[in-house]
């Protein structure tokens, strides 16, 4: 796993391609010198423009006030290939533990926010806090997706998907319906 | 495909295991007599207990109407043998076809809501709109979910996961790392 990958920008309408399929993804934030990483499985997209996502993240995680008051975060997209790091990533908490050391992750400077981008990551989705009205009551975050960085390679990734209890669902084999579909749905 | 699939009750805040990992779903939804069927992939659960889905529900639908005015809905589970159904439930707008019928599917009464629960898909999930203070603005209805009704097996099916353009990816292979997590996490 290259820490160097070939990434280019995909237009921030089209990131329904890495998120609506649902894998779990890592949050990275910064607050001041701190930064962390949590994993999250809540999250849908909401609108193509502007490019919205509604994230589910509970108040019991360090990486909740850092994105609250930075209003910002980087949502990456991590492959099977970092299976064991995302479970350690969710098993361990910002408040003790330095994430970027522990599970030897590249933090690349993000371009429009002072998150760091998870070089490791598929994809990496830089946003801003757009609507918070809705996170005293259900911690429910709305951000905007500014810039979205994405390997060239593959097209198609293996993604994980969890179900809870310790286990994930593997996405990766893609199929194509296109014929089927009126232009105006596609 | 038996429409007359084996199912039982999941205590409903246990529906991650299905709505968590992202698959397409089918909403179903009735009001006075009638019915209609829509595809759903911007959803996310948003809490164990009380059970919620956060869904967006697009004004151009014909579900949205039936969905608002009754404030009920069914969350049915299709799985990859209905795949051709789920494309052409999409493809259809309920204003022009009767879906039930076009696609030959079975509507069985639920228990708590009026719309009908769709046999031949995996899981069923009678909601109540719990929250709709976002409807307006984001197009986005809060549902708690009343009563869940799953097939006995298989214990993980293949489900469709929708990455616009046409093309789902497939997931199904289930890999577990439960030995890595902590009990509080899991």
């Amino acid at each position: 796993m290259s820490a160097r990958m070939d990434k280019i920008d995909l237009p921030v309408s089209q990131i329904r391609r890495y998120l609506e399929p649902g894998p779990i993804v890592l949050v990275s934030s910064a607050l001041g010198k701190t930064c962390n990483i949590m994993t999250m499985g809540w999250y849908t997209v909401m609108e193509f423009v502007p490019s919205l996502v509604g994230c589910v993240i509970s108040g019991g995680n360090h990486s909740f006030a850092l994105i609250r008051k930075s209003r910002e975060c980087v949502i990456n997209l991590p492959t099977t290939a970092l299976t064991d790091i995302v479970v350690g990533i969710g098993n361990t908490s910002g408040a003790e533990v330095d994430k970027f050391g522990r599970f030897r992750l590249t933090a690349q400077p993000a371009q429009l926010v002072k998150a760091p981008l998870i070089a490791e990551c598929h994809a990496n989705l830089e946003c801003k806090l757009a609507d918070d009205s809705m996170v005293d009551r259900y911690n429910f975050f709305i951000f905007e997706v500014m810039k979205a960085h994405v390997a060239k390679s593959p097209k198609h990734p293996e993604t994980l998907h969890y179900i809870g209890d310790g286990k994930f669902m593997v996405s990766g084999k893609v199929i194509s319906r296109r014929s089927k579909f009126r232009s105006e749905m596609l």
